[in-house]
């Protein structure tokens, strides 16, 4: 399809974040025409505020929101849209769907923000071609989409990637990790809350000689192992403020070699790279909701 | 569909191990009309048998294989449908589906046992209903088929699930595992020769107090939790010799709900289960591979 401003394709997309909503129109080929970003403070201040830009705009045929969780993506229940218990001051049940649909009188498509950003990276970035991805973020917390035959994982929630357990490695067992649920899940280890409480300063921070750098990469690697290992996905991609640490990228693609010792069967097809889209993985795959919604 | 014997609809299948080849005559709706087991020796003599059985039914229409590993899946190889290299004497490089193809006259579906198990409890066992699963066998080795959005991963080759790694427990760092290429892995740990070299007995043959029982446990359990978090799956189907400890399946239901600390947002959906069709998933999967052939 061709890019291009026409009141039938022009689509609307939130990335809805903990510190900041992104707003953008564009189309479904990943194109994005205008944008703005807004800071999270309340519910009703950032919603309003972001209400009022889409009536500034062109208007829009759906809207597709990539939100920070939980959410519930039942489609079945009547809180499909909503946040639902956050720790984030006066966010939780806020029915973030519910209120655009009113407003904005549009379709809504809706996501938690790793699945939008995996559908973004598989459909118009490091997925393209392939049949099964996982895009995984490293940063405040540590959260993933599962992409596998072309269609984002969906079941039982959504995937909770950074809570599973790596195998610590023996040189470290002393750090019990700063996970509220689990302790030394993968966020526990790995996620920059997790480095700073540890180490006192971020990876980027720390000499490229200091064992962070491994042990970080280390639990990294396992992850990507243990997703190649159990869903045959061709790719795994980390992205994230933490994956913004130098040498980071490289030392998780060798550990996962190591890890898995050559023996999977399809490890001439596996590899872990970092978005093609950059930042914009989740505003792109917003868009992507948007048109879902719209068709 | 109804069951019963029609030219038109009467499918075939193999269920080919490493010890015994199970052949069977059926309907896409799981119903086996006839059923005969061979032993596995070299290839010419059991591909011959099992040939002439076929040639003395009524007719099929297709028929599927369901096979030990490794295997070929990648559709474009010229060695689709062959076992590739394995330590079974003979067996490397055997083109299983070209030889019934040839001999037969019919089309052929082919997958690994595990996926075809995975898709027999998936259609017709513990997983009717459901949108996400996964299938392992606790035997021999550990394997698994898995089942996203209903339909079999497939991707870079096909899941190895035995081979991930999961997290010691802290009473148990002396065995090494009898995984050749990783030690211990999850194979190398809870599998049926895993427990035979550490302890010298089968799960079974062990008294209901000794740590056995916890720690082989304690590692499925991890691997269910792992999956859950991972692919928002809502079953875990676990099957294989291993099972039939009794107690095994209750204590890692439990050990999976420890391990998860109630935080998945899907774990009110989330169980883990024996499989429904007893030792019939595979060639019940058999059947259905034959079924998708034959359409
Ligand atoms: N260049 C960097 N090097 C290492 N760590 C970084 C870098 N930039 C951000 N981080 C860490 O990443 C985390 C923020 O991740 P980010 O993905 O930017 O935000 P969020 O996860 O909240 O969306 C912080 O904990 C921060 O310490
Ligand atoms: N009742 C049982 N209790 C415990 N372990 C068992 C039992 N039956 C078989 N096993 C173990 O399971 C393994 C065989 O698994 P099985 O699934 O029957 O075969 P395979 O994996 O070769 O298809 C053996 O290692 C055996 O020790
Ligand atoms: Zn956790
Ligand atoms: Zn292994």
């Amino acid at each position: 399809m061709a890019a291009g401003v026409d009141a039938h394709t022009l689509l609307g997309a939130i990335e809805a974040g903990g510190t900041k909503f992104v707003l953008a129109t564009g189309t479904a080929d990943g194109t994005i025409l205008s944008r703005h970003s807004i800071a999270t403070s309340s519910p009703e201040a950032t919603l309003t505020e972001a209400r009022d830009w889409f009536a500034n705009q062109p208007r829009i045929s759906a809207l597709g929101i990539a939100s920070f969780g939980p959410v519930e993506l039942e489609r079945g229940s009547p809180r499909w849209g909503h946040i639902t218990e956050t720790p984030k001051a006066g966010w939780s049940d806020c029915d973030l769907a519910g209120y655009f649909a009113r407003e904005l009188n549009v379709p809504i498509g809706f996501d938690t923000d790793v699945n939008a950003a995996a559908l973004g990276e598989f459909r118009h970035g490091a997925g393209r071609g392939l049949s099964g991805m996982a895009y995984i973020t490293v940063g405040t917390g540590i959260g993933g989409g599962l992409i596998v035959n072309g269609k984002l994982a969906r079941g039982a929630g959504h995937p909770e990637m950074g809570h599973h357990y790596p195998r610590r490695s023996p040189q470290d067992r002393d750090f019990n990790g700063n996970c509220p649920f689990h302790g030394d899940c993968l966020e526990g280890l790995a996620s920059g809350p997790a480095i700073l409480a540890r180490w006192g300063k971020t990876l980027s921070d720390l000499p490229q000689d200091h064992e962070a750098h491994e042990l970080v990469a280390g639990y990294l690697a396992q992850a990507c192992h243990t997703l190649f290992a159990c869903c045959a996905i061709e790719r795994v991609v980390l992205g994230g403020g933490v994956m913004k640490s130098s040498g980071l990228l490289e030392r998780i693609m060798s550990a996962t070699g190591e890890v898995g010792a050559n023996y999977l069967p399809g490890r001439d097809q596996q590899t872990v790279v970092s978005p093609f889209l950059g930042d914009d993985a989740g505003i792109t795959g917003a868009l992507l909701l948007a048109d879902d919604a719209a068709s």
